[in-house]
C-alpha cells in the first residue's frame, strides 16, 4: 500500500461496515471555508464537450497544471495519450499501451486535478471484485450529489485498459475518431494504482458523471483509461471535493464547437469504449 | 447612463456594426492567466438543479457573497425574494414588488457573482426594443460557448418582473412552488439596471443557460426577475468570464436532494414564468 500514508487504514470485508464507519466519521466543516482551502478543490480545464466535439488542442501546459493539483487526469493535446497524475508526477499513456514521463511544456486539452486529501480510506478484500462491483461498493457510500476525488491502489488479476491514437487536423468529434483510433491493452497481473473522480448528473455536460479512472503500474511502464479490472484486495482513498474552479479555454476552435449538441450517447461509448 | 462610467460608450442603431466592432476590439490576453485576476470571474454557490429540486437554504451569507463579488444575482434562503447585486449593494426584491436592503448576515440558497469589470460596451437605440429582440442581438455579438456578465441601464416603456413568495416547509420543488407563489408586476415608465448573465448550454444543470436578468429601479424600490419589457435606448455593458468558481453546498438536503432528474421542463416554466 505504498500511496496510502499517514492515514487511518480501515480494514473490513462489509461493504455495511464501512458505509456505517464512513458516515459516521464525517468531519464537519464550514463548506465555504473548507472550499477556500487549497486541498481537496477540483481545478479543471476545459469541458466534456468541448473534448467530445472535437476540441483537441488546449493551452495548458502540465507546469500550470501541477500548480493547480498533484493528482488527477485529463488527454493531451491532438488527444496523443492519457494523462494521468499521481503525486505530483505526470505520465502519458500513448496508444502502444506504454507510459511516458511528460515534459513541463506539453499542453492538455482537457484535464482536472486536486491537491489530493483523502478522508477516508479502506481496504476492500473480496475475490474476483470487478469495477462494476466495485462502483456499487462505492456508491453506498458517497453521495451522487457531490464530487470525490478518488485513488485506488491493488494488485489486479486483470486490468484492461485504453489509450487513444492523436488525431490528425481537420480533427473530428472523439467518438467517430475512436472507432478507427483506440487502442486496448490487457494487463494481467500489475500492480498499480487508478486515480480518478465520480462527478454528479449535474455536471454531465463539464465532466464525466459517474466513475472515471485511469491507471498506471507500479514501475509506471504501462497503464490507460480504466474499462475494466479483477482484483481480490485494494486499497481505497477518497477525498471529497468541496469546490469546482472551471477555466474556460480561450481558444477559437472552442468558441466555434457546436457544444448545444446532446453527445450523452457519444459519451457512453467514449467512456465504455464499446 | 450613470452606471457607465469611465468605459468608451458606443452609440449606433445598427448592431451589425455592433458585431464588427465588438468582434475588432477583443482584448487578446492569455485566457489562463486572464482567469487568475480578481475581475469577470464568475463566483457560484450550489447549482440550478438543487434549487429546482427545492433546495432552498443554503449556507452563504451576503458578506462572504459580497467577498466574492460586487455584480450578480441569486435566491434568497427559502426563496424569499430575488437577489440582486449591484456596485457591492445587495438588494431582496419580495413578492410585494418591493425592493429591501439585505443585511450581511442574510443568507441565498443559490446565487453568481463576479467584480464586473466591462470589456464592451454600447447603447442600441430601437423604438420597441423588446427582451426577445435584445437576445438575438446579443447573440449576435457573444458566443454561445463562453460565459458573460451583462448589465444593462436605461428607461423603460414597460417592464415585467416577478418574485417568489417564501416557501414553507416540507419544500416543493421550485416548479411546483411557483404555481401558487409566484407574483407578477408592471413596472411601465421605469428608470433602472437590470443585471445578469448568459451562460452555455453545457451548463445547464449548474445555471440557467442563455440570458438570465434581475432588475431594479434606479430609486431602488422594485423590481423582479426579468420577464419581458420594452425600452427605445437601452446601455448595454459585456463582461466576458474566463473562470467559473462553484462551491457545493455542505448541507444533508443537498446531499439527499434528486439531482438525477432531467429538469429542462421545470427550468423552462421557473425562469419564462409562464
Amino acid at each position: 500500500m505504498h500511496t496510502i500514508t499517514g492515514i487511518r487504514v480501515f480494514r473490513m470485508n462489509c461493504i455495511l461496515f464501512v458505509s456505517l464507519l464512513f458516515f459516521s466519521c464525517g468531519k464537519q466543516v464550514n463548506r465555504i471555508e473548507a472550499g477556500t482551502s487549497a486541498k481537496n478543490n477540483l481545478y479543471q480545464y476545459s469541458v466534456i464537450d468541448a473534448l467530445l466535439a472535437g476540441v483537441y488542442d488546449g493551452e495548458i501546459d502540465c507546469e500550470t497544471l501541477k500548480a493547480k493539483g498533484d493528482f488527477g487526469i485529463g488527454g493531451f493535446n491532438a488527444i496523443d495519450g492519457e494523462l494521468y497524475l499521481n503525486e505530483g508526477k505526470v505520465s502519458r499513456i500513448r496508444y502502444d499501451g506504454h507510459a511516458y514521463p511528460v515534459s513541463d511544456e506539453e499542453k492538455a486539452a482537457m484535464a482536472f486535478v486536486t491537491f489530493f486529501d483523502p478522508d477516508t480510506s479502506f481496504t476492500i478484500r473480496e475475490n474476483g471484485l470487478t469495477y462494476d462491483s466495485l462502483k456499487l461498493r462505492l456508491g453506498n457510500v458517497i453521495s451522487g450529489n457531490r464530487m470525490y476525488a478518488i485513488r485506488i491502489s491493488g494488485s489486479f488479476n486483470r486490468m484492461q485498459t485504453r489509450a487513444p491514437a492523436p488525431a490528425r487536423k481537420p480533427y473530428k468529434p472523439l467518438a467517430e475518431h475512436l472507432i478507427t483510433n483506440q487502442y486496448f491493452f490487457k494487463l494481467d497481473g500489475t500492480r498499480g494504482t487508478m486515480v480518478g473522480f465520480c462527478f454528479p448528473a449535474y455536471l454531465e455536460k463539464v465532466n464525466v458523471p459517474g466513475f472515471h479512472f485511469h491507471y498506471l503500474t507500479e514501475d509506471r511502464q504501462k497503464g490507460g483509461h480504466v474499462l475494466d479490472f479483477m482484483s481480490d484486495s485494494i486499497d481505497v482513498q477518497l477525498g471529497r471535493l468541496h469546490r469546482l474552479t472551471l477555466d474556460i479555454p480561450g481558444t477559437r476552435e472552442f468558441e466555434k464547437a457546436p457544444l448545444a449538441k446532446d453527445r450523452k450517447g457519444e459519451l457512453n461509448y467514449v467512456e465504455g469504449g464499446e
